[in-house]
Formats: structure tokens, sequence, C-alpha cells
């Protein structure tokens, strides 16, 4: 099949074109053209050939390479992928010969006209245009560049591309001491992850006032721990001011006054949806993002998108916004093959949930729903819950601590979650979003039958304990306060500490009243005492002590709270302060 | 608190017992009586108490340990839990201090009053008393003993206590050189397993076809060869008939005339439920196990009844069965002391999916909802999709494939799935029983958002993976038929293997047509033809290809399904008799 590239001069006839390529008599486009060739974009090529054996599917990708492992980039500068080849998962002669695609990279679209139903392409041969029945574009994101002076240095590299991870990868082999990362979201993290591990100084610098901002802060602290103990220098609440291009290294200036060396410096502080080239066109954005219904349509006919350059709706808070994650761009580029093939019979694309994870050292962090700040942005009312399980049986050997929130309605609803921890992270997350999707109510989660054996989970796993606890609040078993409540508790609470003496020794809240849970039925008058008519908040280590102490304090007619997640959840929301804010017995 | 145990002949009075122990004016039981300290029992007992501070809440256990680890005994015979201690989650002492619970081992119940609303206990003491105001029933389930002659050999164990977990390990620490475990079920597997491992000669005995029996045959084989692999001898579809005590060792007998030696013999060859001591009272009992409805109760008034004990309905199929799983016992504990604190207010007990899970080796085997067998006994109409996706991105090291399978109603509806694999099956499996739990279509799968990072799944997730096939499968862009059915389709069908010739060469079914799938649009004359208006079953590795395959032949009107799960399942299907069944090119 001969690629059929018509120059700009004969397609602005509108005889030629559109009318020419219209649509076979089924209703199905004799011609999908397809513009970005990774992720939503291939998804919605493979689909499209396998409904229809006739339609021409064209495929144009900027790039060099299409198909490539966006999110394995980081780990082929680490090194933990090595080969190159390795980021490549799909050639266009593969795709030629499995799929009859016809994949052309080096083709950059400029432009798009919806009239003519063409699209306008740059190669290396000068600018073409190509007609279309059908286009969906899925252009993806780019780096963002924050006003930085010098950022243009020769030592700066994002890491979008199979390129810039070789120049990465490249310096780091020629003996970069020195780097810094810009951006401790994801991808920032996960480079800095690599570099350090390879032995390079490597400093992360983020603006938020914790790395990973769309984690809770007592979830990021754990992580921020992880990063340090792989020799990461953590800067958070800064952001770099100016880069000093040098011969043997460059200087990055932040704003606290300090200044990094580096000899190679990633650029990660976000991404933006990749739409310059169709803001003339009548394409309706959004900031910057496709405007596109639930089947991918956008404002123009016959014109769909997908991926990270589309904006979405918040399914939990309703709030609108590209989600840039390679999950839901690629089950949307098949959702709208679909729909192009067959459209009485696809299924809308579902609103994505953001749903990420991410592995820092031994580490890993994930999330799905929306968090706090997006609820408190909503005006969403809700409840968070915090439990420290083990991944797995206590007693078995490899048992490891899981940091585990969830967020839910009045009315039981789950609206978020997240979990951190060295084990078993990814299934908790992945059972709460299906949770989350399904609709399920936070008690519900007490009904799940999770697969139990002692290597892999507990009895009544992570999620059944969240469940029940959820359950407690929302039935009044149990009433809870949250860390961010700190100072207000401490102004009107009496606060019980009911772990041991030993425990409270190394650190305790100012001012607490220590009496041992085990002690509490026989002291209960010291209590009362205590409180003076106070309601008590309770704190222990993880929460479940303390969950027994209010049931005794309220057996005793006293009217009590539970410090959600205890001591633990406590320390990781006061992070570094948390030593000289807390005394000892 | 002093136990309070009246003697038969005083309690025998209605007059005490049951009147002078009456429930609060709150309608809560001022005294709760639980049998069985184990799972359900004790998971009862703490809810309890946190729900009452007044109840007086008594455990009788028979055995010499309470809230120990029973999950964890294979474990510690096998050495990886390494102290004994480790399995004794709870002590009453413990309990008695945290949650004032009246802990009493050595008690053992031999029946019920119901009348006089007593429990019968023998102790080291003799016969008493015990009067309740409710009474639960968490009797747990015993070990079946099958007819061989034999059993009573002194060097025969079960593995349902931590004494009998000590003397298994006791004779493994003196030098067991030979073991023979009867049965293949989860306890049993684990058992080869950990003996095998400690480098005696393990030889493990089934009845049924194949190594866990609710396993569907695909998925057990590959658990078979893990066990091989770490040396255990399997012996499926036989059983003991005879066990003669020696010296220096036993002979056991097996139905196919062998002879196995064994220095230690572990009986695990299924459970009943533990009811004699209940069956004189007028308890209701259905084959042995106790009938509650959904909020525990039994036929007779305030006894509940929970865990391995009691019959529940399977929500898939409808059958009546005990499920003896840890999981649904621990959870319906708590829910029984709910309904018994406040029944105006409790969730019911949800019937057990049996969701369950099993290491053997380096590889995992798990299963939620119903197998085919059950499916088939219930006459229930479904389809099953095979798929054996990597755990994790291709790309990044350490992926291995997972064997998949899905089980569908025509309605879409999930009834059942199952996976085998060495990393990853667990998170899979409970992302399904979460889906089953909450009435998803096998077509939703396709919109969990799941956790994607390179190191933990894919951008299409195996889940999603099947959703996708069973929508393909559910609105015919894809039709399947099943290695169950080989030789009717190989009867019918023109079969035709799309692999590599390469792949070919390495076995393929008698009598298929090979063409590369990547020349099927250039011969598809050559098949037209082949197939003389027969149906064409299409055959690859794992089923993408024929999938492709599929879709290129009904794009030029040819009628065609395909095998799910490809070559790797008709091999585990056919298991040891693949090689002798396939031929080279």
């Amino acid at each position: 099949m001969t690629p059929t590239v018509s120059s700009p001069a004969a397609a602005s006839r509108p005889d030629d074109g559109a009318a020419a390529l219209s649509s076979s008599g089924s209703g199905r486009p004799r011609r999908l053209v397809i513009v970005g060739g990774v992720a939503g974009g291939m998804s919605c090529a493979a689909r499209a050939r396998r409904l229809s054996e006739e339609a021409e599917i064209i495929v144009l990708d900027r790039g060099r390479h299409v198909s490539f492992a966006n999110c394995g980039l980081p780990y082929y500068v680490g090194g933990e992928i090595e080969d190159q080849e390795d980021l490549l998962v799909q050639t266009p002669e593969r795709l030629r010969a499995w799929l009859n695609l016809d994949v052309r990279t080096g083709h950059d679209v400029v432009g798009i006209d919806p009239e003519a139903q063409e699209v306008i392409v740059r190669t290396a041969d000068g600018v073409q245009r190509l007609g279309y029945d059908a286009l969906v574009l899925s252009p993806g994101a780019q780096a963002t560049r924050p006003p930085v002076d010098g950022l243009d240095s020769p030592r700066v590299a994002t890491l979008r591309s199979v390129e810039d991870a070789a120049r990465l990868r490249e310096w780091a082999d020629a003996g970069a001491r020195s780097a810094v990362v810009l951006g401790a979201g994801f991808i920032g993290v996960e480079a800095a992850e690599v570099l350090a591990k390879r032995g390079i100084a490597t400093t992360i610098v983020e603006y938020a006032e914790h790395v990973l901002p769309p984690l809770e802060r007592e979830h990021a602290y754990p992580i921020t721990q992880e990063l340090r103990g792989l020799g990461v220098d953590v800067r958070t609440g800064t952001a770099a001011e100016s880069i000093t291009h040098g011969a043997d290294a460059d200087e990055v200036r932040l704003a606290d006054g300090t200044r990094v060396r580096a000899d190679l410096i990633v650029l990660a502080t976000g991404v933006r949806p990749d739409t310059d080239a169709f803001a003339s066109s009548g394409l309706e954005l959004e900031r910057g993002a496709i405007v596109v219904d639930e089947h991918g349509r956008t404002n123009l006919p016959h014109v769909y998108a997908v991926g990270d350059a589309t904006v979405s709706t918040d399914p939990v808070t309703g709030a609108r916004r590209p989600v840039p994650l390679a999950g839901p761009a690629n089950r949307a580029g098949r959702l709208v093959a679909d729909f192009i093939m067959d459209p009485d019979h696809a299924r809308p694309i579902p609103a994505p949930l953001g749903t990420a994870i991410v592995r820092a050292g031994g580490m890993t962090a994930a999330m799905t729903g929306a968090n706090r700040a997006a609820l408190d942005a909503a005006g969403i009312e809700y409840t968070t819950i915090h439990l420290h399980p083990n991944q797995h049986a206590g007693y078995f050997p490899g048992a490891s601590q899981l940091h585990l929130s969830v967020s839910f309605a009045p009315d039981g609803r789950i609206l978020g979650a997240q979990c951190v921890g060295r084990d078993g992270v990814d299934k908790r997350i992945d059972v709460l979003a299906t949770a989350i999707r399904a609709g399920l109510g936070v008690a519900d989660l007490i009904d799940l039958d999770l697969a139990y054996a002692p290597p892999f989970g507990q009895a009544k796993d992570p999620v059944n304990l969240a469940g029940m606890l959820g359950a407690n609040v929302l039935n009044g078993t149990v009433e809870v306060w949250d860390v961010r409540d700190l100072e207000r508790v401490r102004q009107t609470h009496l606060l019980l500490d009911v772990r041991t003496r030993a425990e409270v020794a190394r650190g305790m809240v100012p001012g607490v009243l220590n009496i041992p849970h085990t002690e509490l039925r026989a002291r209960i008058e010291e209590v009362r005492q205590a409180a003076a008519g106070r309601p008590i908040g309770v704190i222990c280590q993880v929460g479940v002590r303390a969950n027994i102490a209010h049931r005794i304090l309220a057996g005793n007619g006293l009217k009590s709270s539970v410090l959600t997640g205890g001591m633990i959840t406590l320390r990781a929301w006061l992070g570094d302060a948390a030593d000289s804010y807390l005394v000892g017995a």
C-alpha cells in the first residue's frame, strides 16, 4: 500500500480530501489517521485493525520511535533496563506485518484543516497534507519549562523520549558525579532514585511542601526518608531560580539561596498537553487540553482525541483536568476505536480515577481517587481513616507495615485511598480502585473475600480492616480526629495516651495524660477528673489500643475520640519536626 | 472475676442458668459464651467486648492454645517460622488484660442444653455446666479420616493444631528422610512443599485427577511441575489403601499397587465440621454442618454459629456447603458479635466466595468464585477465557507470565476466576474477587483504573485484558473454543495454527494447517480451500495472534473461533500427555 500524501495545494480544494475519502457504505472510515504512536494512539490503531480489515490506518509520529516504553525511561537511565531495544515495544515493521498498520515516524503534524478533513504534516521532505475520514489525536504531553534562568544549559534534559533517556544514561555512564532533579512528582522521584542508585550525588528540588505532592503529607514522609536513605538530598518548599553553566559543571541556585553543583539536570516539573499545533484549527481546548465527550469526540466533526492531552472529569470531585497516565490513555484509545468502527455498541470512556503508583528504593507509594486537598477544594464532606497493618501475617517472615488511608463520605461512599509501604501496596490500592469504580461503600470493604494465606495477607486483610474501622466511624462506634487538627484538639481536649510507659518515653505529644490501656478500666476515675468535662482525645501507636480505650471510655460515660493512625501517622505528618515537637515522659 | 461454673445438678434446674442469667435491660446478653477460641470465635469475642464493657465474655476451647496461627502451621513444620511462640497470636493473659476476656483453655464443650441455656463442659476436673445468655459456636473442623488400614500408626499426624505441627517438626528435626502426604488440597500441598524443602523425600497422594482439585486442570499442572521441581513425587488419581507400621519406617500401599516408604505421614485428605458434640442437642445440622441464617443464628434460641462448621450458600452457584477458610470465619465472628450486641444495625454475613490461595515453591495458585465443575454441576451457562499476560511490563526485569482464567455468564456477570504464576497472582485474584462481590460484568473490568508503573503492572493490566477479551466474546468480536472440546473441534473444524514455523516445530496438534498470522492476509484462499466449508479453529501460543487471525478470517467471510489460551493452555491441560500427543511439523 502506497502512502497517500497529497500536496497542500491540491488538498486545499474541497472536492479532493474529504469528498474523495468519504466513509465506506458501512459508515466505517476508509482512512483512519492517528496522530501520535504511543499509548492511546497505538492502542487505537491496533484495535481499529482488529475491527476492520478494510480500513487504511495511518499512524503519524514526529519522533523516531512509536509504541516505546515511556514509563520505562527512568529505569533505562538507571541501567535496570539494560538494552535500549527493550524500550521499543513495537516497531513500524512489526506493526505492518502483524496489523497492517502504516506507521510513519518523523511525521510532525503541525495543523488540522477540518473543512478539508486533512492534517498538515511536516517531514524532512517539507510540508504536505493528508486526508482523513476519521482523525484521532493522541499528541500526549510535553514537559513544562518553568521560568528559570539558564534552563537552556546543555546539561538540562527532560525525560520524555528514548533520546532523552539515552542522553541521560550517556552522561551518567560518562562519569557524572552530581545531579539535580527539578520536580519531585512521579518522574522526578523515579529519576532521583535511579541516579542515586548509580552513585551520583543527587539533589531533588520540589516547590510543594513535600515530595509527590498528590500524596498526603503523612504518606509522603516515608518516601522522603527512603530517598534520603538512598543518598538523595531532598529540598522541598523551594525551587530553582537560575542555572549557571560552567565548564566542569552547572550550578543550580535555589530560591532559598543555596547553590547545588550539577553535572546533569533533569527537568521534571510537570507536563502540559502538547496541543499547540491544533490551537488555530478551531479545536476546542480547555486550558490547553482537548475537550472530548465520553466517546473521545472533539468539537470538530470526525476528529477524536485521547490520552494526556485530553480533559476528563474527576469521577469523585467533578474537577476537570487532564490525567497524564498511561493506563487510562491506552484504554481510551481502544474505546475510541470501538466507537469509530461501531458507534452503536461502544462503551463510554470511563472518567479516570487517577490511580497511580511509584517505587522509591524499597518503598512503594500509590493512590486512587481524590486526596484530601481535592476533596477540600471541591467542598466535599469526608472522613479520613489511617491504618498501619502488616501486609501479611505478622508471624510470617517478611512482614512489613503498610500505611493506608481511606477517605469516605458521610453516606459511606469511598472517595479516595492512599498507601505507602514495602510490599503489598499495589494490591491494596488496586482493590480499593476497583471498589471505588464499583461504587462500594466503605463498610462493603468488610465483606470482600480477599485471598488469604500467611505469605499473602491476613485473615482480616488491611482492606477489610479499613472497612471495619470505616463502618465503626459511620455507625458511631468509634469517633476519630485527624492529625491535621492536632493543635485544635490540644486546646479543647484532654489528650490521653494509652501506650505503655516505655513507648511514651520515646516521645509523646506535650501535655498528654499517660495511662496504658490495660490499666484504663481500673483508673477510669482518674481520667474523669483530669478531663473535667472536656472530651478526651485518645492516642496510641496505630489506633487499635485507642479504639479499645475509646470503647472503655464510652462504656463509662466519657466522651472521646481517637487519633486516626496514632503516633505513626502523627510522626509522619510532623516529619522532620517530630523530634523537636514531641517530649519524653 | 471468678469463672462461674455451676455443677450439672444445680444448673439442670430451670430457675438457675437461663433465668438467673437473663439479658440486661438493653437487650444485650449479660453473659456471652463462645465455644472455640480460634478465628471466628476469637473475632467474635474481641468485637463483643468493643461493643460492650459490661458483658461477661467467656471463651471455651478444648485445646491448650487459643487464637493460634492455624494457617501458619505448615511453615512452622518447614522452619520458615522458626519459633513456636510466633504461632501464638494471643494468650489468655493478654486477652484478659487487653479486652477483659475470660478465656478458658482445656475446656471441652461436650453438649448444649438449650432449654436450660447451658453448655456442658468437660475439663480435667470433670463435667460441669455453664449458663449463657448468648452462645456462639465456633468449633471449626477436624481432619477426615479415610478408611485406610493402619491409619492409627504413630507415624501419622494431621496438621490442625500447634501440637500437630510441633510433632511433625520434631520428626523432621530428628532426621526423617521420607514422607508421604495424603491429600493434595491446600494443606497437603503446603505440607509437601515444606517437607521437600527440608530435603525429605516426599510423596503426595491425591485421589482426584490432579493436585489442588478445586483448581482447573490446566492451572493445576504448573503447580504439579513446581512440586516436582522441589523433588516431590506427585501421585494423582490414586489413594492410600493401607499403612504398614514398621520398626524403621512405615510403608504406604497405594491403590495402584505401588508402595512408598514413609518416616512420617501427614493426613490432609480434607476436613469435616467438628459438630459431633451438638448432634443430640436439637441443633439443626446439614450433612454435619450447622445451619445458620445471615446473622449466624441457628435454630436454637440464643445460639449462634460461625466458621468452618457452618453451612453457607455459594453466591455464584447457590450450592450449600461449609467453607473452611480463615478469612470468612474471622469476618463472620465479628458480624455475629455486631448482631448480638446491636441487632438493629448489624450487617448480614456475606456468602463467602471461597477465595483461596496457596504457595508452592516459587509458584502461587489462587481462585475466587465458582470453577467450571461447580458451574457445570449447577447447570449455569458460561464461557471461560484464558490469558497468559506478564504480571508487569515485559521490558522490566523480573517479568513472568500469569496464567489467568475468568468465567462469565451470557449476561456478562463474572462467575469465577483462577490464576497461577510466580508473582502478582494474589493481586489479580483480589481485584477479581472484589469485582465479583460488587456484581461487575466482565466488560466492566476494562474500566478498572489499576495502578501502573513498570515494576507493578502493565498499562493494560491483565485484569483489564481479561475484560477486553470477555467483552469481545460477549459482543461477538471474538468467538472462542475451549481446550476441553479439543477432540470435538478436531472432528468438525479445520484447525489453523498461526504460529511461526519454528514454534510449530516444537509441537503442534496433529492435523493442523500451519500459516503464520503474518502471512494469512496473502494466503487467505489457501485457508478457504482447506476449510472446504468447515469452520476454522484457530490456534496460537497464547491467544493474541489467533485473535488477530480470527478478525482477518472474519473480514474475509470465513467462520472461525479461537482456542482460548492457545498452546500454553492446551499443553497445561494435556499435562504429562502433551509430548506424546503433539507432533512436530
